[in-house]
């Protein structure tokens, strides 16, 4: 049988304006893996009725229900007092639980609060679910057909608890066919762009879901493919592959890769080394790249120059160059790159100059104009960018102009 | 009479595990200022039977109901539907928002396409509320007193729509005591820490409720007053010295301002000038400083020194300094930026330099160790953090504090 899973998020503080359900996206991931669409997400606060009415409703809507908090010691946490009277049923101590509990304090030199004893209470019939992380045990209970999971709140807890205990059991009676995900990334190109590209790949697989989702400089093309792994693999390599030729190359990376990661892997495997010189970025592209652990093995640096005195004091650039051609020039990105690349020794250098905004445009330079130049030992070349939007979608998609435009160099190499 | 409030968001894209709803973030705050506690929130698919399944259980649980999305044109977008049904009815074509949608669609020298003839549908004896931004309008029913208001699901049309449609009806017939909220950001303390150092405050204001919230490297402290504006802001006023004052003087800003926008100001109006020079932070710093318009006033550059090499070329580490001490040490922290002041002409210099991890870390130098060096004419000092976490947070909270560093600095001036 093939379920339907519905989400509930217990706790007043996710009902402000500060905190967002993140577990249901996590717990979402899970369930679609598993065949299981979600059809339905809540949060409530820690009140009694609202729990009881919400819980009543994703009953009625599905026969598997997840509910993440309210399983604290303290009298706002009542999750498991409203699955008990849903169900009719009655809460005991679980005297195993509670040694455990017990015991776990007295490890830390602290006698148990009595409050924490609440913790050890099961619902009659149910099973109590050891939490490896935390005091706070989950529930799972089943009752004609329907599957309750409770667990904490603490994403760590909850992650660990849902895959060892309730995932099993929900694969066991729900599961439909496994389906895998797979992300593709592209870089430098605009959401209608990779749309109107890959529009004859969703011509010849018109049974596939595909979704495509657009970011600041980069765009995600989600794959699923269900039923049994090897043949699902084979499936969303072909799609891959029929992607990747639609783009003409322009996928960077897969799934959980950034474009910093595929470029710093790329220089590693090439033993090549590279160095930047920021002007409009303002150090967000050395940012990026050392984002990543062990960039200092290819990256050797930055200047990041904002000011014509740095641009001439730390690279080089000639001051008749930026009297005559301004800052934000093709001439001043080539000697900003030129001067990164023989202060710092590297194989390549990047330059960025431009106007991010909001001020500081003229009709000539307006805002969103940005030169990128691109230098290696004995070649150099610019590029000229025109970017819609604010002042961090300028720099977001001139950083990430300037690292896909590197990673192409790197891998024509 | 005081209302409650529940928020729902229908989008079948909501339910899986990339997009969050974040329109109910916003909504909260907006009802949270009017007085109305938001007692449950949902996402549901575009399914009739899901979306009246949660309009009829949240309209039992409050008198206002805001839904958002589901307003499009195509047979997807059921929002309307649903609410006509569960009201028992008829949906009837507004001649007036029909015509405003052609002209809308002629001005683009565009036939309007038959399908969107459907948004020009209202609810029998409802408002139709105009879309400033888009073709989406919004619907504002009541009925036995209760109030459901439909807005488009993009932010921006969404946003406009509550505020100039929805709100002062809500108002009207719902608004408890307008409340008023504050943020007050301290930088470069943990949440604990500062929980212990405010407790006087919480025993001063029993009756108020404060929440303090964490981040990577800044506590964030938010304040509710309800009642007349100039009452609740002498309140608000007269807590945040009692914080300011328990914190003593680490309370850099309120409300929307950032650390570096801070910074930032103090340094224009003093007429002073910043540059830096960055090791495990990477450019993390200068990306910081440079995200606010106008920077180039004030910050002169960075220089990004992620080898030994370069922090000798570009900045005039002495390479005895290297040798003896090594890259994370007191003296070349110093010496970074001594070297920043001087190549870049700058009334201050920070620099950083640490192991940032997961690598790279010594029984001497552990991952988490980061110097900081604070430079200006005429005097220099170091702080050493031992700062624990994953790379991403030791970056995180090194710029933090370089820049709280720096803020106390010129504030001393």
């Amino acid at each position: 049988v093939t379920g339907r899973a519905a989400i509930v998020a217990v706790g007043s503080e996710l009902l402000g304006s500060t905190r967002a359900d993140t577990n249901s996206l996590w717990l979402s991931a899970r369930l679609e893996e598993a065949g299981i669409p979600v059809v339905r997400k809540a949060c409530v606060g820690d009140d009694a009725a609202e729990i009881r009415a919400e819980l009543g409703l994703a009953l009625s809507r599905a026969p598997l229900v997840v509910c993440t908090g309210g399983l604290g010691p303290t009298g706002d946490d009542l999750t498991k007092e409203a699955v008990a009277a849903h169900f009719g049923r009655r809460l005991v101590p679980d005297r195993a639980v509670l040694a455990v509990l017990r015991e776990r304090w007295e490890r830390r030199g602290l006698p148990m609060p009595d409050v924490n004893a609440k913790q050890a209470l099961a619902v009659e019939g149910a099973r109590l679910l050891s939490n490896p992380y935390g005091t706070a045990p989950g529930v799972l209970l089943e009752d004609s057909g329907r599957l309750v999971g409770l667990l904490p709140g603490v994403p760590r807890e909850m992650r660990a608890m849902f895959d060892g205990h309730v995932l099993p059991e929900v694969r066991r009676r729900f599961g439909g066919p496994r389906r895998y995900r797979r992300v593709l990334r592209v870089a430098s190109l605009g959401e209608s762009a990779v749309e109107e590209l890959v529009a004859p790949v969703y011509a010849r697989w018109p049974e596939s879901v595909f979704t495509i989702l657009g970011g600041a400089g980069e765009v995600q093309i989600h794959l699923i493919a269900a039923g049994e792994e090897k043949e699902a693999q084979r499936t969303l390599d072909a799609q891959t592959r029929d992607f990747d030729e639609a783009l003409g190359g322009r996928i960077y990376g897969r799934d959980e890769e950034t474009l910093e990661s595929v470029v710093g892997r790329l220089l590693r495997e090439r033993g090549k080394s590279l160095a930047l010189a920021e002007s409009c970025t303002g150090g967000l592209i050395a940012e990026r790249l050392t984002r990543v652990p062990g960039s200092s093995e290819y990256f050797f640096g930055a200047v990041v120059s904002y000011s014509n005195h740095s641009k001439s004091q730390l690279l080089g650039v000639r001051p008749e160059s930026l009297e005559t051609f301004g800052a934000v020039s093709s001439e001043v990105a080539s000697e900003m790159a030129a001067g990164a690349l023989e202060r710092f020794h590297s194989d390549y250098a990047l330059a960025a100059t431009g106007v991010a905004g909001p001020g500081g445009g003229s009709e000539d330079k307006p805002v969103g104009m940005v030169w990128l130049a691109l230098c290696s030992r004995g070649a150099s070349r610019t590029r000229l960018l025109r970017l819609p939007g604010s002042r961090g979608l300028v720099r977001a998609w001139a950083s990430t102009t300037a690292l896909e435009m590197l990673r192409k160099e790197v891998v024509r190499g």
